[in-house]
């Protein structure tokens, strides 16, 4: 059936599609918050919106709300005093479910084209979702816009566009034509229809609740399933907007607005897991930590579970022909929103020996040194140290920050910065600890945070089978490698695609190993304990939807 | 890397490839065992071969041999007499993942070329797939040939153009060049790697050992992951040839041929079990009971698992303008290999007041009368009953049969028939019982094997309510109606793609509700107890492997 909101983003939609097959550079929503792009006065007009909703009981109308809950604040100091509805979920649910009657027949175009329409006036909202995020997450202004704005819907056009891109391989109807010899062939009239899996649920987190949320929201709607959004209890704004445009969109194209429906509640209350273990709910997409990742797929076997769940990402040093690029580029690396990105590089595995570079041999020692006076360097003006750094999200990342100091020796310590217009936030600047490779214990475990090991191994060969170990056993979601010696990077490849983990080769310019690219970069692999599944690829949403056929003779 | 077996069978590929998008009827294996296609001496050629194969030890060598196994008995009489390998599983695994390091990177077009050179070989060995098929699983010559032969090879090739479409998509290189104003672009190169699960168990059943067991075998050897088959210890030796052939294409291919190994086993000990939990099998593909099947769900965590159990399928009728017709085509569906096919009819819901037909008004015993009789008539020459029924596969077919004429009153009692060529074989007619809809302890389980319930209802949208709940509860591979009238139609349609059943709607002629045609009708549906997968679809495929990139500055 055909959708006005899908004529509308046909053309759009049909760019995502070859993108997704081509991988090359493609982004239909602007990274830039210039006023040349989005207009003038819009930054203005976003952060107005944004401060509006402080204090205040976020306007959201939702069936079965038996209170209020909400008690965000802002890694910059601030406590955000929203309040959102809470709901009963047997009665929520009930009401879920009777969206999801509609929905279900609405068919693929209504689907694709709603989603598409809830992207277009979320990026409207970029502004609005940038302040919503930095003062949740603690990302400095720009990353929030960029990475929460812009790129996180860039993900979630992926999605739909991975989604479409299976459905429209499935004929609505086919003839199919037997012969028998010499009499009449048999003929078969066959209609297939492609019916979601019912009711899917998106587990939020507090570091990049839009762009991590986002590929699983618009998979499972674009697909006909109605979604529960949970967001973390320190990340619910951006999450709460999002559902806002969402419903709104919903009940402009006629459905019931219930299928996207917003469950905000307490820290430390049990309401992931009751949800993920209800029987109604048939997907789960979740990103946080390794042990509720496991979790949800050990227990919610009801539902088909897509986990990101933490990792310990590896960088090999063996040689460089541009030292100074690679210490540049690594130390943004490590500074980039506080290592606060499951991206981030943990652990930087060194020859004890040293590394040949195009300054000389360089020692071990000096290795460490140069990382730590490039961290400094990129940090030294506070001004523009806040806006790499952002704020410091949790409490915990202080707590291991203050452990990790008695690891090792300090090769650059963490320091504390003044942030100039948010006095109460909390910034702390990388600490980097030398290690030596019998730290096992140690550099295997994630330290998510600010925190860096640099290891001392016998050789490159040692440091590629550290590596290898560790991906294995603790999953990753990147590696890097640096290297001026071909069967040094090709060793690098063969264990990367041994193990299963995307690996970037001598990155010295403007792309750093953090930073995954939607329609090109694959975030995750599915093929290692960080991640169950890949964003976004076709196994992210082919089991999203089924085939129901039914056939009479023609 | 392109692959003379690739380029050899490219065209059928292509040709495949299309098919699975506009599901239309298109076979490449002739369904006829007629000399003028297969030609002339083939059928003799075959025969001789399987029955040179009887009372030896089958020649297949495999690594890790500790002992031989095998106790094959015909349901047409005699004993197979055949041995096979028996195997350490420990040395057996290690010998599959040495192969498996080597296969892993010969790429898609090795991994597809290899798997439809295999297909094609087996095509040639149909007469003596067919004989060993008829003499494990109690199919009639021709059901063993056909359905054994040709048309498990197309379920096959079809899972072989699900992986390559898939796979297609996913360009081996990108270039990414982002611009940056008046700067110069970022640019990067990117390889996107596919890369394989690991080690792949097939688990075969014993009435449709190559059916039920290429699909899953061919889509992960055509996505690069070495398969470890197991058959059923009543149904090894067709799968025993199909191992033997897949190795010899392997080794001419200059593969280790341990990428395919058999692993037959004694019946009642627990080989399947310690396989699925063994940390090497990254993927399971399931055959069999429900208890077996929610087993593997529930424990072989480390896989993926696919598992088709059992159902209960599912007759409304409503009224018919073709009553003999209607009868006609529901006795073969119920004869045909004496109900021992996942997809044949067990209950059969008709109105208590009768329904309307072209022959007038008839009551509900009419009805199940004229099913009766239908029946009868089908089977009235032993000759070509037997032709129709086969053999009887295992006693517990002939408990339940026993079990099942005390359930209620018989409209049609079982038969015993003594085959001409075959006189040890145990053949039985159907067994038509009538129950009234408060017997659903009774009707609501499977009773596997020729044993049909007619179930009196209040009305139709009593039996549709019925049909609905069984579905949801029991799982079911086909429903059929029977109608006049649109209303009930359009209803069918919208409960089978409430519950996710595939719906055949008045069938009369000669395609039957067990049919299901290659590269047309999904076999299941994934979205029903009966099966978590459809045979073949993109999410069947897509996360048997996954893909790993790397990049680098250009």
């Amino acid at each position: 059936m055909p959708h006005p909101f899908f004529d509308r983003h046909r053309d759009t939609l049909e760019r995502a599609v070859e993108a997704i097959e081509r991988r090359g550079y493609w982004s239909p929503f602007p990274e830039s918050p210039s006023p040349k792009v989005y207009g003038e006065g819009a930054a203005e007009q976003g952060k107005a919106t944004f401060e509006a909703l402080l204090g205040k009981r976020f306007a959201l109308t939702q069936p079965a709300t038996t209170g209020e809950v909400g008690n965000e604040r802002s890694p910059y100091g601030m406590r955000l005093g929203i309040t959102y509805p809470k709901a009963d979920l047997d009665r929520l649910l009930a009401a879920v479910e009777a969206a999801q009657a509609t929905w279900r027949k609405a068919g693929p175009q209504a689907w694709v084209g709603v989603s598409l329409e809830i992207l277009s006036r979320i990026n409207k909202a970029s502004f609005e979702l940038a302040h919503a995020i930095m003062h949740t997450t603690g990302q400095a202004f720009v990353m929030a816009f960029q990475a929460g704005g812009p790129h996180a819907q860039d993900r979630g056009l992926e999605a739909v566009a991975y989604a479409w891109d299976q459905m429209r391989r499935i004929p609505e109807r086919a003839t199919w034509e037997k012969p028998q010899g010499r009499n009449e062939p048999l003929r078969m009239e066959k209609h297939f229809r492609i019916v979601p899996r019912g009711v899917a649920l998106v587990i939020g987190c507090s570091t990049f609740p839009t762009w991590n949320g986002y590929p699983g929201l618009f998979a499972s709607l674009a697909t006909g399933n109605a979604v529960v959004v949970k967001p973390h209890p320190n990340a619910i704004l951006p999450l709460a907007i999002t559902v806002r445009i969402a419903r709104e969109v919903l009940a402009e194209a006629g459905f019931d607005p219930n299928v996207v429906t917003l469950v905000a509640h307490d820290a430390g209350d049990a309401t992931a897991q009751t949800l993920a273990l209800r029987p109604e709910i048939k997907i789960v997409d979740f990103t946080g930590s390794t042990a509720n990742g496991r979790w949800l797929e050990e227990h919610a076997r009801q539902a088909l579970v897509y986990t990101e769940k933490a990792g310990v990402n590896q960088v090999i040093v063996d040689s460089t022909a541009d030292f100074k690029g690679m210490v540049r580029n690594l130390a943004i690396s490590l500074a980039l929103y506080s290592g606060q990105m499951c991206t981030a590089p943990q652990n930087i595995y060194v020859p004890m020996g040293g590394i040949d570079t195009d300054e000389g041999h360089l020692g071990f020692d000096d290795v460490a040194k140069g990382l730590a006076e490039g961290v400094d360097r990129l940090l030294e003006d506070p001004a523009r140290a806040v806006e790499v750094l952002g704020a410091v999200q949790s409490d915990g990342v202080l707590r291991r920050l203050e452990a990790a100091r008695s690891l090792g020796t300090i090769a650059l310590d963490t320091r504390t910065i003044v942030h100039g217009q948010f006095p109460e936030a909390t910034v702390r600047t990388p600490l980097i600890v030398k290690l030596s490779k019998a730290d096992r214990a140690t550099y295997l475990n994630e330290w998510f945070g600010p925190i860096t090991f640099v290891i001392a191994t016998d050789s490159t060969a040692e440091s590629l089978a550290i590596a290898r170990d560790a991906v294995i056993g603790h999953g990753a979601l990147t590696m890097a490698v640096y290297s001026r010696r071909d069967d040094v990077i090709e060793r690098a490849i063969e264990v990367a695609e041994d193990v299963g983990v995307a690996l970037s080769i001598n990155l010295t310019g403007g792309v750093f190993v953090n930073q995954s690219a939607a329609f090109s970069d694959f975030h995750g692999t599915g093929a290692n304990p960080a991640a169950n599944a890949a964003l976004t690829d076709a196994a992210y949403v082919a089991n999203r939807f089924r085939v129901v056929q039914h056939r009479a003779h023609a």
